[in-house]
């Protein structure tokens, strides 16, 4: 998916939206535990509930590597089924891979060729090889971790070299270059909210995945109003607060007006940046 | 496995020794192919000839995760094959892990009890709250990137913070707190011969993965010279040299000779040091 689709989609959905599936086994409604494939049913149910109102969707690939091969499979069909009937959806392997050029290469070849992700978040640790791989499928995306939304974040992303700009302001301003804001996103957790004035000195045009809105306790008004720009350049995600609104027989109904709540709010900041 | 059991294991063996189970169905001996699990067949036939000349493996999750379900499955299968028949193995899951805490829970779920090998490959950049999880399992160990082989290694890690400090110095000082040497060790690699002076200040008696012997240019005396401590306190890991030196019928039997010339070459420098 390009940037421009992106954006038109943003524009048509009015939202910026994206659900995390976070699906864990344990916390999905006891009916559906007995199914053949609980978390596909639970996903399914919960992406035709939720769609209207997302312009994305992120499975974290921990809550289905934990489910080995049938994990695998579960995750593999909510791929499918998104890709089938949503196509619209920009899909997000939450997966932080990133290794020395060859591994990344055979997972970049993985996530965007044979299961057909848009995206994959990548960790910058390891450095340049480690993430252009994932910059030569045209319409895919690389989002790099620069600021993580969890209270680690501050180990080392905050730490000040020489010349006093902190490791994930350095994170933005060298791996800018190595690709461009058709190819490369950002992940800055909503829980730093005045440092997206300082993020957007460094990539103005990049659009940035922000976890950590609902759960974890960021502002969404604090990200519009420091973070959005023109071409709005957010992709905000929500999972647990969406996808575990309730825990009955209702939950896909509720999930899509947990999802229908948050896009009301969307729409008013973009609304009010004059994008729609 | 304790430290304890891995250092006998590393004077009866003789060898410090890591086989990287980086197995590319392309590159496997072409009468292997159109077996039911080509991977697993030369997983099993390279694990046969060189256990005895080696203290762990490290299987690569990329040469996994690409064949979907059934890389999944040629994964568990050489995983339980080497718990089976070789319990002394140390098993290294290389998989770079790290998220946030809930998240990280769930990968430590995954590999220690489900799949049930004895470390994972973790990425320091979430911090501390993205890799203690990994530290709760007795017997198990997170092995955290610290100063990786491959050139983007100078892209972030050695960055130096406003003490003078390169980063990834501060990230052995600050993570040898989270845990400790009998469930921490870190990736060091065998490219960076002279730094492990300095690491062994720092952390004079973890032990130390040490990628980048062989095909990537790493020096085994510089590692030794400057690396092992007066219980070995290095594992080092070597792929491609040893899986494919051979691509014909014969290719086990090779990889077992190749093997076995790198154990002898350790068994010098365990005696050098007076280990063995």
């Amino acid at each position: 998916m390009t940037k421009t689709e992106l954006f038109e989609n943003i524009k048509r959905k009015q939202s910026f939206l994206c659900v995390g599936l976070d699906t864990d086994v344990e916390k999905i409604p006891s009916h559906l535990r007995n199914n053949d494939d609980p978390v596909f049913d639970f996903n399914r149910a919960i992406i035709d509930a939720t769609a209207d109102f997302c312009v994305a969707c992120k499975p974290n690939l921990a809550f289905y590597e934990c489910g080995g091969i049938k994990g695998w499979a579960s995750l593999e069909k909510t791929v499918d089924y998104i890709k089938t009937y949503y196509p619209d959806l920009f899909i997000i392997a939450d997966a932080k891979r990133g290794d020395i050029g060859n591994t990344s290469s055979m997972y970049a070849h993985t996530f965007f060729k044979e299961m057909g992700v848009h995206s994959i978040t990548v960790a910058p640790y390891m450095g340049e090889d480690s993430v252009t791989p994932f910059l030569t499928y045209k319409g895919k995306w690389a989002i790099l971790l620069a600021l993580t939304s969890n209270k680690g974040s501050e180990d080392f992303q905050m730490t000040k070299d020489e010349q006093g700009e902190p490791m994930y302001e350095k994170v933005l301003r060298v791996s800018k270059n190595w690709g461009n804001d058709e190819n490369m996103m950002y992940v800055v957790g909503a829980t730093h909210g005045k440092m997206f004035e300082s993020i957007r000195r460094i990539v103005p045009d990049h659009f940035l995945l922000v976890p950590g809105v609902g759960a974890q306790g960021g502002s969404l008004e604090e990200v519009c109003q420091y973070g959005m720009n023109d071409k709005c350049g957010l992709i905000v995600n929500s999972s647990r607060a969406i996808i575990y609104a309730d825990a009955t027989e209702q939950f896909a109904e509720k999930a899509g007006e947990a999802a229908a709540l948050v896009q009301k709010e969307m729409a008013f900041f973009l609304s009010k940046k004059g994008i729609i």
